[in-house]
């Protein structure tokens, strides 16, 4: 099923800014110098790896910021899987705007399905468990909204969005609150009722003490798989389940959003 | 030999963005529910991995801006090579404050840090021949101006900045200019004289072509070894060349900025 | 029991903008005509009605931006209960700077108290009841997360913050989703583990519906008191019930943020 | 008579802030998950309780923002009296834009028609007498022009519109510059030919000082109806008198801007 | 007597963005290759052409915002005459800072102290005259607040600052209203009491008609000198009078911001 | 032949910061006040003195963001050479649109044209020499791109675009390096292979040093004709000369982005 797309009052400024460090104080010196005013390019977005494809609406954005005569006929939308050689639009019109646009578009487009289809992969991996694969606060600074989005694209889950909109009980906090039980409830008495709380244990006794004053979420941080499996009993159902070993109800990866690779997305001008 | 800092003001704006993107409407509600306001945290940032650091600019920026009173100690500047468990840098003040700057100083951190030890892997593995290491225009949206700092200082050099600091012709630019000589002829005769100009080849017919008319640089695209060899001897010092084999004057690297996985850089309690 | 500060890189810019906003392309032309350089002012922010304070360090940030010679010293923090004549800050320093800043510091220290003290008020009026009282969505635009802030410091609680951070399933939700049923499904099928979900109910069947199939939280609307009663006792503890009424853990008031008035605080010459 | 709109120009970057804090880093998720991208909204801003219509152009703009193909037919412009139950304007479109969109519309909408309200009626009450009713720069912060529109939506006039368009000065400008005298001489000689001159007077005697050496405007402040009424006379058209009694020909009102209760609006469905 | 500086909240937005102007993508890369880190400079502003300095405050933040270790010491101050060879300040730090920051510095300083020394010239030329010089909005886009500061310093007074804080109504709006009369009393009904009108009038009778109806201060555009001397006294004193030519109270000129001039100052290294 | 328009991604912002300038918080009260809704102007662009046009996309852009209806037909594009009287496009609408946008049309538009057509006096000035007029970093803030880009329409190069793009080592880098040829290779060492690397010298010996460990350009600053032309016969093709005198091949004027008079333009009626 496919994801809702994010509105462009979120996507404009990401992607004028963008091609603004690129044009720099005097734009595309090279298209300007090389290519004629009149010359029309007819190009396609074009997959050089599988993949799934997630972006589209950036690079669209991108194009058609630079010249808004530039036709974007969308073949192979967000989240379609994709095979080598799949074409994922075509881009027509004139061959300026288009060699201008094309660098900020596939930069977008190629990291944001990078993001995309490391989360898809996870998912695959994942099939027929119950477990979902979600991503963390990791990201890369500026990008978070379309990299979360690009999580969902691949068929991942987002854990929170930020600082703010839910709790998230690490080590140091509970070290801080002087233990887990006094840290749940400090946390419950001064979060609106909309919030959920998750907290992250290192032992069973830990997971016990949250358990027992009661918790949405658990982290199982750094436990052994027979460990893991005695939590995920221990927890039967009371609390969702989070953790990056199996059994649990959501495995959470950082490298989604701080290490994926590029998918190789290419412009291939098809006259 | 060390590389010069980026000033403050090129990088304020983006440690205010990514900390607001953080912080969201509410700011960090886990530690203002959780931890004491007197709580003080005595941290480090230390290596997990072995790697190049960079960024402790925008790090520091990142603690000082959500906490002045956050007191911040350099042990290894920007540019250290780094071994697992190396100390980088003290962190010491609120405890609150240091919690919620934390992410955001670590996506900088790890990210440029990434960067940084993907291109001295790359630096290292050419050490010994004359070819530089560089990076290209394919970065995060956002990120360009720190992370093409971050190839710096990992010892590579900077390819084209943006679309406006030097020519670039390409294979589509050669085709609508009507071949090498004339799209050469253009550009020398649009641009500054300070902007050099550089060409894509994929032949040796094209290379005779682009010095026979004179040229700064050429990129010798998909060349066998073989190819490329005869290349760089048609060259013979008449301009730069440029190439992803070996031989060459510089190997450019898209992955350096569009790829590289972070590097693991953790903050530990010493307290 | 004081409620955390929200850092400063969150206040700044809007603090930046209302100073922006008020002087114009010329600045205090009043004050720059008709007060000396050299005058100082010795004064205080003092209470002219009872209420609560909050947004001090809005209205400490505007003299300072505008001043950094300007000395505050709180005596009464966000938070406090204040009586007419009660002094809440101490501002000194240049008198043009203080005459510069008043307007714009007093028009956010106003309000945010004016917003605090309605919390305050509704919290007092349901003291003994479980009931929280929480704000809405109903925001003056740009000030939401202030006026989030302020309500928090009056003793109520945070509804959502936003339309991403939890879901709230109205009327036309469910219409268009054909059913409760249908809507709840859909919303757990698509949120994070960590977003919790309300539903507005208008009838007891809509809320038994809801209740089989499992719900975060309700919104009784438009209940007369004994269904209300009926509805309350339905739920049993097994969601959160919100309302506009008694009985429930929630009341939420849209007026608290659209409609408060100001709490009248000024500036006293003490010299 | 209809009040001219401001230019797009100056609403468009409101409106995109506004939407931006209410869409946060995921959007609409509740819309996203539970309504179908085919389904469609025909609605209808209606008026629930008497008053004037203002913001509509901010309105239009949030809708449109979020989705373009949203169509909207205003049948009560801006400066309409509107009864309960009188049609506004009529919102169709894509259900998922409109849905979106309704809060951030309904914020501008409601507070500017509040303010506009409120202004309406203190023009209603002089009504008969010369006096016009004008505002405060006692503002939302960030709001000035839309508020001082609104203002003048209502029947009302303007004050300054900020520190820089005309001088007032105030008590503490007086003894800070020696006397009424002293400080209209400073600010004859430092502004331009343009600004014109108000001075805050208490008593008779200050009031005689004023009119002796010139004075576009007096602020009668704290005066008893006897003594304004001699004031009044003793004006006698010379300058422009200014209160918050009556027989002046302006009173000023600060809580049109900074007090004034939403005027409830609501986005009713029409199928 | 000296002009008040402009609060730095105004002017920090115009230096930042002029340093990143500068800045690009890479920084200083001259300095940062060929200068020494721990190299200092003792550096002077000085006056190569007679004329009025202005614009210190800006030079002085670009230099800070660059390197906050640089010490600036003002010896003349802004609105001080300068004669060849007068040193207006020093400027000492880390030699890399201040040769970062130095063209961004002298650009501010070399124009506005252009503009206020132009506004000097015309003010000396009109010495003994009752006629104040004044500026127009004919300004260099962006730089409207900052060349309006420098008219100020050099002597001049500011036409309107904008479209907004006076009226002023042209031969075009005559002709639209259907005559001066009729505009002018369409300006009065509509405007605040703080707000002062001001007509263009060609003729002599138009004069008539604008000094009948009542009319703050009038334009006398294109007049021959006699005409120009009959409208003088045809005014006499019941309206301020605005011309190009002799005799009346203000003369404007467009050129002050539109065309003056840089005022040659350079950066001498003391060492 | 034509200089390549920048994107609009490049000069909305620009228009928009002037607009927003200009309208303050009111809009413009003349217009509103004084010009009935529905007045049209049917107006033209025309040259009241000899230059070249530059600036024209600007200009529209001030006029349509003001007023979208507002038709502009272009007549003389940026790059024509103008006679009194010209016509350079006519721009049609509601009146009130066109006379609320004008100055900050004419404020571009004028400015813009004023640079290039100085760049074109200087360019005829040395015509049939083999040398090229270019422009410093001597620009107005915030206005760099742009004025770039008018000295190009003016038939003028560029020279650095900032302190990023190229290394041009000046006397106090020569002193802090230890030299010239110090400070060339410590460039050399440091930049990208395409930056160029220009350098000023004063003397014969310091070009001789230059020549000899060999460099991109040369700044001969400060030397009398005969010493020029000894200079550029040592130079002889090497490196490109650079000076404000003949014989090179390419001279600087500080002047045309510093100081050019704006070229006079105005918006005449044409019913």
């Amino acid at each position: 099923m496919s994801v809702p797309a994010l509105p462009a009052v979120m996507l404009e400024p990401l992607v004028r800014a963008a091609l603004l460090e690129d044009l720099g104080r005097a734009g595309d010196i090279t298209t300007h110098a090389v290519v004629p005013a009149q010359a029309r390019a007819e190009t396609a977005l074009v997959a050089r790896q599988p993949g799934v494809v997630a972006g589209l609406d950036l690079a669209a954005l991108a194009f058609r910021l630079i010249e808004p005569a530039i036709e974007i006929a969308v073949e192979r939308p967000d989240g379609t899987r994709l095979q080598p050689g799949d074409r994922i639009a075509t881009i027509d019109g004139p061959a300026r705007g288009v060699l201008t646009a094309e660098r900020v578009a596939l930069n977008f487009l190629g990291h944001l399905s990078g993001v995309a289809s490391a989360t898809a992969t996870l998912v695959d991996a994942v099939k027929g468990h119950k477990a979902r694969i979600c991503c963390t606060r990791k990201t890369m600074p500026g990008l978070r909204a379309v990299q979360k989005y690009a999580v969902r694209v691949g068929g991942g889950a987002n854990h929170r969005l930020g600082l703010d909109d839910a709790v998230l009980i690490k080590d140091n906090h509970v070290a801080a609150a002087g233990g887990i039980k006094a840290a749940i409830l400090a946390a419950r008495a001064h979060v609106g009722h909309l919030v959920k709380i998750e907290v992250e244990v290192d032992t069973l006794s830990q997971l016990e003490e949250a358990l027992a004053v009661g918790i949405d979420a658990v982290l199982l941080d750094n436990m052994k798989p027979d460990e893991l499996a005695k939590a995920v009993r221990m927890i039967d159902g009371r609390a969702i389940a989070e953790a990056s070993g199996s059994g649990v109800d959501l495995i959470s990866a950082g490298w989604l959003t701080h290490s994926a690779a590029v998918l190789d997305i290419g412009l291939d001008w098809r006259n």
